[in-house]
């Protein structure tokens, strides 16, 4: 993600890998001069807004024990529920209906947001080949929608586009098998434009 | 939809109201000769391919008395199961996980797929002024999912998509959600358009 001026902290349960990767990702565009370092999963969970980059099944047992740390944050859901079935990945709705929702369950005073799902990642981790996607944002809470909105906003080449309250989310996560799908039948790495807006 | 050269028997209940539907549709395009004329759903089940317009709680009910009539065709299935909860609609999750999945499953001997969710009825129906969508085609027999390919192909400014078996359709269905969020959202008519492929 190519957002000027924005700083980040990398967190994992490995310390020393997120730092690894993070001065890796900062050498391979020094002319960006990018603020990301890296950190255990409690120093990113000091941001401002955090983002869940995890697989989706260590979504909540990542955010568990930070709850606490959490609490009033923005806490920004972008997996999806996907498990292989035969030949594809297939969404599975889950007791809550999404990841968002389980996360919002597990952190009842954090404002979870839904957004970044559809975008594929090697094209997100090139900074030089531009992306021009839609970014579905969904959230309860207003001003968390906001935050998120403005943060895809600053990312070059996406356009974030509300989606309404986080029972969306579901829908948003399951679509992700979809361009899944159409991604292994093409070759392809698809995103989501949605047109007439 | 303008499509060039397709027979189009319009099927209702109603048989009556369909002539009447079928001869103004005619008459609203002279110029492009539209071979579509009313009958009751009988007269449409008929058809080599058959779509299946109704809302998605009609769906079953309406393919049920048809069930011999529709063995071994191709049935589209275009609906999505949404209900107003709040503000918004939402996607809810049947038994069977999504609409085709239900009709296959009262359909047994009948070849369903699923296409054409996304699409704003508004701009199908007016010829003059082109879409640029893709339709996400879903389908477990390879030759009906050619079918309707080919005939979503047929169709001015719409690109099909094969989006994978029909246990992906809950994925598509859900997603009509998303895109009436977002329609509602920014007064617009949304489509969806697959960037990178």
């Amino acid at each position: 993600m190519a957002a000027a001026g924005i700083e980040v902290t990398l967190g994992s349960r490995d310390r020393a890998r997120a730092e690894t990767i993070a001065a890796e990702v900062v050498e391979s565009w020094p002319e960006r001069r990018l603020a990301i370092r890296g950190s255990d999963n409690a120093g990113a969970a000091a941001a401002d807004v955090v983002i869940l980059g995890t697989p989706w099944d260590s979504a909540l047992p990542t955010v568990q024990p930070l709850r606490d740390q959490l609490a009033g944050k923005v806490v920004i859901s972008m997996a999806a529920a996907l498990v292989r079935v035969g030949q594809q990945l297939q969404a599975i709705t889950l007791g809550r209906g999404s990841v968002a929702a389980t996360l919002q369950a597990a952190l009842p005073e954090s404002r979870v947001t839904a957004a970044f799902h559809h975008l594929p990642a090697e094209d997100l981790s090139n900074l030089d080949e531009g992306l021009f996607a839609d970014v579905l944002v969904c959230a309860d809470d207003a001003s968390a929608k906001e935050t998120t909105m403005a943060l895809v906003e600053a990312i070059e080449g996406l356009r974030p586009l509300d989606a309404g309250r986080l029972t969306q989310a579901q829908a948003v996560e399951a679509f992700t098998a979809v361009c899944i799908a159409v991604n292994i039948r093409y070759k392809a790495r698809t995103y989501v434009r949605m047109g007439g807006i």
